[in-house]
């Protein structure tokens, strides 16, 4: 396999490392304007091969192509990549919108090319246990999810916080929790120096009410937080991704509610008990996603974060961001994406 | 001083205790609906007097009466009180509804009486630190106030979690961000188990609109969190409550944003440098509460938690509840604490 | 039952406290010399008698003696309440000398009365759980007890650090590790401000040559540590007294061991899976030995922590003694514990 | 330069990559006996040269061997470089036995050749920054080094613990504490599974009697710790190189001892006040090790971690091995060093 990848500039060098110690790639074009960049990723990696501008890419013998620019670019490039013929990596968050990348997964489905969504969480040994623990009913019906991915920088110019950080955690999320249909979303963001936010908290809510999401992702905070809390009725669960080991903890406590006949209160009881945190393996996630890419090409189907993955994300933070401008409003998401689960998969 | 306490839970034991070791106190008399509990409390103070009729309370040559019962019952009892001539303490949170704040400070202030609420953590040491920090000016203008306090239990019949746990972080962010008046609340809750919501966040904002606070309160944690983030345009603070020491960090960092005349992206930079953790001291808040109580009463003077500080933190529950039920929406606070302000202090 | 209790210092109130909530007890007689601790005792808890004089509890109609004044002179007092024919508990360390304790032992046995030695920490939930962890076997053999107990002060003017912290964890290790008999001693301290040692390092070697016990205790560290790993050949054990939950955890991991016949190395194997902390209960581990010592006496029985228990640990700080003085000498013990118990129990 | 890798086992990749970095660096040629680890490392570099015959390198152009093979053989290898007139970079520890390390040093010092003892934790920005608050004298006297360092791993099949984990302490001790002159050494060690010793306790005595040290070493233990309490008469610090940030802590507390005059016992005080964490910068050791060896070359000066520091390390870890053999004696070392001094620098 052929693979070209377009903008090198922060991920560059990880996506560049990864696919090169794949067997099955035998050639990697490198491509970004500024020059020097080219020659430091020339000079890291001798064997790949490099170029200023990404039509070259796209009018070549290159199967894939990796975009890797600026959000906001996502769009063009991928559907050319695609109308050429290419299948896409994408970094998240997918698109600017919605309304593209629906445009995007039709264009690769009608033309039998794979889109695949760098949500790279969702290939950590981390994020697998968790979904092993959840779909086999251990948490039992999940209460809400709640989520903090706080740190110090690095602003972006093009996005806000919400578009750079959420994707991390809606993503997990949309993978964890994939029967609880996202119904509405209401976002706060304080813009503190310019005029993209810099924390943002966002609620998310499901068809089934019973659930809730809560995110607080912030680019002003004095410590990095990323800490995850899943609490169902059966056990609770905490990711804290900022931990050496025991990254996983699972609760065996939960709550439980009787009503009282013949009385006018309820009796709560709690119920407390051990502890335990399955082990991890130490894996680069990266390359568990760079060789699930490359496997889904080779075995014709689609990845695990497809294009409708992405999507799912995109129309989160579309929502999100109308919510903000509208100081918090509920804004309650459109159902198509029920529509396109008929041709999707 | 003679004191009464009516309402011998939870709390009861801790309060005889801390009145009982003050030298100023001559006598304490107990009041407790449940016989068990009077004579368990009996038991464990020999020294004081126990009745189960809080009624003998106000008729009596008692001078202050501690109000320890459910909230609902705060406003009432606490009426009582006052006409009939004893200085107040009333558990957080003060009254039910904000009318009710008012017009028993009115009445404190006609008849010359104090009344003391218990926001117990101002008279913690790593509060009054955390004070002398942002007075003196070490983190500069804040930028936002965002506190989480979460755990498992205990669920109250009578009140939601806000009611319960929210007092404690809007005391504290009302008492160390005293010159940015809180203009607007917003708040979504779920309630899992019952009518009365076990998750709240609350978002709050300020006259001062560079500046933004947020509280995540939740009885359905599988851990206890009690964690706040100070962030100053200078300097940012961590209070960490579950600390056994180093309850405080104060972060030398911060950003800076440079407009960059000429070109059209700015270009933002960040300060990181040292941390400090000031030596806080082990006292038992409760025990500085009731000297303030006592002095305060003996210095005819008013209190440093008085019925307005206990105003101030239900009118926001007030407003979050109504946000609550209106599934969101921004609830603006009516200016009349201002008018309030003249004839109070 | 009527007890008296001898030095009313640091540990006093605790002891008056736990003995007053206990129903079986129906006087307490406290004693000091300290005219102002005898008022300020009595001050708070009316309900007990003070003398200054021990005399006046052994010619008395108590029934037991507590005697919690400073080590050197638990022998003296302990001797003559025996001889007066009352039960006693002392503080730890039981004695100065193991003779002392030798004696004790013998005394109380002719006169069939009970010796308590307040070991408090085999009385937390913790020590209880990890006992039954090791006792069922689940750790494998002991390989090593490694133990920190360090913090800043509080220093002894009669005792060393050895005497004072290490009691606790010698009388864990002694607790769990019954049958791993000790055979020798070697410790090294060093006394930076005065003749007493405010650091130790304490090594203790077993009859079983396969495990191995250290115990690092010392008054002049900056923070507080309590932390024991206890490994074993199939899981390992972290007791972390320091953690407010989650004090044990359970580590699911090891190292196996292949000799390869025919090759000249061995493979060696790790083996690492998921860890889990048992819930532990917030009982007062203080409480919990007064109950032990009540219902010991009323059932004629020896208490789990008896006079063997107390010369066990201080048999071992004896010759950890010895050795810091001969500079880390090897000092074994001599083997008349065993002759002891034949008649002990 | 150009330089020669010997052994390109664990360790070697990352000298590969940090020495293919440097810009000063014309050539490296890579050896190792196994030809796959040959092939993988050409892949992954494809820049450098390999061969599989160490004799190779010594009959080159190559300026400098760097030694990344088993302890035994260090001595032999490095002795037939420097005679070949190479410099010579020794991977920890620099030699099996102090003779050995003794006969490099005159050899590299006779020929005008350096040698650098890796060392690596000296270039971390915790060190340097640890090592400027003592050289300023913040700390005051230092009373004691206590260093713990213990993981699940690796065992190695050629050294014990000893050997391998302690020289990371090691060096960093002798580095900070400069001026405290080793007078001797004790150590215990367990050997659990085989010949070589799992676990040790290692004691460093000074020629300053005020000041001590202590070392735990184990490859057995269920978590992974790397702390090190550093106290002085002034203040305490503690480096624990398992936090992410906040890896150094200073602590404004100190013990005051206070001699009274007329009266039999001394009075001793507490000073408890803040603690501060300076930043650290996220720089890779081993890269800023690279710069030091090859700067020092150019420089014609002795590194940082010359022949004389690897030999400083050597001289304890022999004594502790004696010790250890003779079940803890204590073992004082020779005064050689001061001879040696005389020449080396």
């Amino acid at each position: 396999m052929k693979i070209g990848i377009i903008g090198l500039g922060y991920w560059g060098p990880n996506l560049i490392r990864n696919f090169n110690e794949r067997i099955e790639i035998e050639k990697i074009v490198g491509c970004d304007l500024n020059d020097d960049r080219l020659r430091l990723m020339k000079m890291k990696f001798p064997s790949i091969n490099v170029t200023d501008n990404y039509k070259n890419l796209l009018n070549s013998d290159l199967d894939a192509i990796i975009i890797a620019t600026p959000v906001a670019s996502h769009y063009a490039i991928a559907r050319e990549a695609l109308l050429a013929g290419k299948h896409i990596w994408v970094e998240k968050p997918f698109t600017s919108k919605s309304d593209q990348a629906y445009d995007l997964i039709e264009i690769a489905n009608s033309k039998g090319l794979n889109i695949f969504v760098d949500h790279t969480f969702i290939y950590t040994d981390a994020i697998k246990k968790i979904k092993e623990i959840i779909d086999k009913g251990e948490l039992g019906d999940i209460i809400y999810f709640d989520s903090v991915r706080v740190n110090l920088g690095l602003f972006q110019q093009d996005v806000n916080v919400t578009w750079d950080l959420a994707p991390h955690d809606l993503s997990i999320m949309n993978y964890l929790l994939k029967d609880y249909r996202v119904a509405a979303v209401k976002a706060d963001g304080i813009a503190t120096y310019y005029n993209h936010e810099n924390i943002a908290h966002i609620s998310v809510y499901f068809e089934n009410e019973a659930c809730f999401a809560h995110f607080h992702v912030n680019w002003t905070s004095p410590v990095k937080i990323r800490k995850t809390i899943i609490a169902g009725t059966k056990k609770m669960l905490i990711y804290d991704d900022m931990e050496n080991s025991e990254k996983i903890k699972v609760y065996d406590c939960g709550v439980e509610f009787f009503k009282n006949e013949g009385r006018n209160n309820a009796r709560i009881q709690y119920r407390v008990g051990d502890m335990y945190s399955p082990k991890i393996l130490q894996t680069e996630a990266l390359a568990v996603a760079a060789k699930e890419f490359i496997d889904s090409i080779n075995e014709k189907r689609k990845p695990l974060t497809n294009g409708k993955e992405g999507l799912g994300v995109v129309r989160i933070l579309e929502a999100a961001e109308k919510s903000i401008k509208d100081r918090g409003k509920l804004v309650e998401l459109e159902p198509e994406m029920k529509q396109l689960k008929l041709f999707v998969k």
